[in-house]
């Protein structure tokens, strides 16, 4: 053992970007995620695991080539040689997966699968290398149907963790717009590329940028607070004007939150600015195939909204994009009142599983992001982290341990969460643990409780209670928060309305 | 997209000794699990969730300064040159939890936690790289009663699951008594731990080769059928008779399982094995509390087994270690009938926690190895794993969808578990679907029943039992298994029905 002292003691630490889960936010990220579950469970999506890791050719970021595939995302070689990589998100995945079992699998195969996935990005304040994402995605139908009903499965499921109509919006454009937008503008060559990429970000930033720095990013470039200049897309002014009219913003509105939400008028406004462009009317009966299905359906504007802003980041969408967005105002980290922001999003890709197969493989899917929808929950005050701790039986004497642990029993076979004391300290410290375990009432027999068959319940919510309010109550003044003594045999229905006293 | 066609395509393949985990056994999976929370809830202990991965210095089985820690465990580097592992099991990350947060916990700290592990260990049947453990620990606390507690939960645990009483067995036995064995037959000192080592690993072996084949290997040797020579301890025969005698193995027995399970018989038995042994005494006090204890609690050798020949692997355990062994019979990959063996283990460790504190907190816990435990179920055919597929609203006209939508949102409203087909095609494939999806029933509304107001429900469970049946059932030789028509408003009145026919 000598020898083993000399080794330097590890530190104690979390990983970069990494957190422990504790109780009460684990109870209320799974009864969050049970009812979203519920949710795509009764829209007929089956679950599917796949491993926390994948050949790191099959997640689609990498060359095959690349000598060290680790820009993004946590991989390793194993001992032949071949990379693998942790999950960057659940949609590569299920490409594999699909690609893997296509000809058993139902067509349309519709899964939903719930699980952490890893990024290995600069952490930062609830940024973390580790999260979890709840998707629910339709593979194998070109359908409209089909993202139609992930914009209403999203409005669904927001209600049903509690959020209110009208606090969210499910916000939903069409890339092949945008490809017409641009086409319509001369933009569509191999050679604009660059500047396509740029309109988008452009316009993926009118939230925070407003619309003067939107046009600013597709003009010349912008100057930011610091003075770094971000390059704009150098667009002329008619090319701007005619994208700026596309969106919407134009219009006057009183919040940073495009209202530009009625079907006709926007509709109209994309028809002008696609012009004949065969993507962009593709896109646009798209677009109004969903719309029609969800206004038939009765999920109005103040549910789902076509959206022109809508950009999403990926780019591996193909046709329709979806962006759930909670819309009440919360304080960021400077104070300033702001909207919560997204919480998920998805669209329809048409080309993933093709990397694979060869051939396509339409589909449509919803991705969210779960601790996002978690402290939204929270800024709302919905989330279900109340937690009873357990019933202790204290230990007052270790000679009759094995009589407490009866007790224990009894409690526990009349279904009360309950535990012994199994430490080795007195009653201070054991009333002291009681407290950090926020048991709802501790039992007691001591020896004259033994001799006189009965045992001593604390009401330790009881007791908290009063000790808030500093009343002339005499238990109080006592330093006794309610304490009764039971018969032995009257010990389980004593506890039971202990409780149920607590409940009401 | 030129370009991209010349892109090796990657084949879509799982990364060796990984899989994919589909609906039913997810469902099962998660039926499972729940059980096993209920319980460990009812006992008092508080979930936690701890990071996919850690320092791998923090894992404990490098030395620091070793280049490549890869042996075991899955290893990559990060940016800051410090090298991260895949937890390999639920307990080292307990240790760097607790270390972490010590001050701030409850004590002693009573936690479950159900998570993935990986190990980078060679694949073979029924032996995956991922896994998932469901472990309870309590940290901080020496007291024997709770080792005691981890017996009585595991067999808790094992009823809960649907494990007969009789059907399982908790052996426990404590390393301290080997210890005391080991010293009683001059094998204390340094020079000789390999030659311990390889006596704990023989004893291990008992199940597998027998009395004969374990006296092999604490003497000169065995060899096995392939001709293999594996090296003996090399004992003398004074020192194999005295492990032998310890082990209760020479007495008669009908199995290959010890049924020396008689508490009083088996401590008379330890206290000869160890003689005098400072450490040997230790363990039997230990033990003997455990036994009273759990016998107290009429937890009786039926359940909770005093047991010498249980070793556990793990290098960590000091104490009490434990194991949950499924004890009916089931057949081997060669047809052999053998008992199913392990479904979990766990035991003392007082100084894990010590690697980074410097200070020795004393835990004792319980891990499942869930992929055992439910192959174990499996084989008793006790999984819950019965899914009802969604009720399918087909769509025979395509200009009608929002018209199936409507009736598909009713039935969800109705709490129905529905889906209207999203796909493209026609009659023939929406009825397969049903059938893959295991629908139990699908709802028609050609133009026909649109004109007349009505729908028409094919029930496919009464369907499918017909054609099992081939009787001279009218319907079933017409082709058309049951099926009827009700009025549109009766829908959800009519479906209900047929779904409460299943059930009965």
């Amino acid at each position: 053992m000598s020898k083993k002292n000399k080794i330097r003691r590890p530190k104690a630490r979390l990983p970069k970007g990494m957190k422990d889960g504790e109780a009460s936010e684990i109870r209320a990220m799974n009864a969050m995620l049970e009812k979203i579950r519920t949710v795509y469970e009764l829209y007929g999506f089956e679950p599917l695991e796949t491993p926390a890791f994948e050949y790191s050719d099959a997640l689609g970021k990498f060359l095959p080539d690349q000598d060290r595939p680790n820009v993004g995302v946590f991989s390793f070689e194993d001992e032949d040689k071949q990379w693998l990589s942790l999950r960057y998100d659940m949609t590569a995945p299920l490409a594999r997966y699909v690609a893997l079992n296509y000809d058993r699998l139902p067509k349309p195969y519709r899964r939903y699968a719930a699980g952490s996935v890893w990024r290995n990005e600069k952490p930062g304040p609830g940024r973390f290398r580790q999260f979890t994402q709840f998707d629910a995605d339709t593979v194998g139908t070109p359908v409209g149907a089909s993202d139609a009903e992930m914009c209403m499965l999203m409005a669904d499921v927001m209600e049903a963790v509690g959020i209110k109509r009208g606090d969210y919006v499910i916000r939903v454009n069409n890339r092949k717009i945008l490809d017409g937008v641009m086409e319509a503008n001369g933009l569509a060559d191999d050679e604009n590329a660059a500047k396509r990429l740029t309109v988008l970000r452009a316009i993926d930033k009118f939230d925070r940028l407003g619309l003067d720095g939107v046009v600013e990013l597709l003009g010349q470039g912008r100057r930011d607070e610091s003075g770094d200049i971000t390059p704009g897309a150098n667009l002329t002014d008619r090319q701007i004007n005619s994208i700026v009219n596309f969106t919407g913003w134009g219009e006057a509105h009183s919040s940073s939150q495009s209202n530009f939400g009625y079907d006709e008028v926007t509709f109209a406004n994309f028809e002008e600015s696609v012009g004949t462009t065969e993507i962009g009317l593709e896109g646009i009966a798209d677009l109004k195939t969903i719309a029609s299905l969800c206004r038939s359906a009765n999920y109005g504007e103040d549910r789902i909204q076509i959206d022109p802003s809508v950009v999403r980041g990926l780019e591996y969408y193909t046709g329709p994009v979806f962006e759930a967005e909670v819309t009440f105002d919360v304080k960021n980290d400077k104070g300033q009142v702001v909207q919560f922001g997204s919480v998920g999003g998805g669209g329809r890709y048409d080309g993933l599983v093709a990397r694979f197969k060869g051939i396509e493989i339409p589909a449509t899917g919803f991705s969210i992001g779960v601790s996002r929808l978690y402290t939204a929950l929270q800024a709302l005050d919905q989330l279900d982290d109340q937690t009873r701790g357990p019933v202790l039986v204290l230990v007052m004497d270790k000679e009759r341990t094995a009589d407490m642990q009866a007790m224990t029993f009894e409690l526990r076979n009349a279904g009360i969460r309950t535990e012994m004391y199994v430490g080795g300290s007195g009653m201070r410290a054991q009333m002291k643990y009681a407290d950090k375990r926020a048991a709802p009432c501790v039992i007691i027999q001591g020896s004259d409780e033994f001799a006189a068959g009965e045992v001593t319940i604390k009401d330790l919510v009881k007791g908290s209670e009063m000790s808030k309010e500093i009343t002339d109550n005499k238990e109080w003044r006592e330093g006794r928060p309610a304490q009764f003594a039971v018969k032995r045999d009257e010990l389980i229905e004593a506890v039971l309305s202990v409780l149920k006293r607590h409940e009401a």
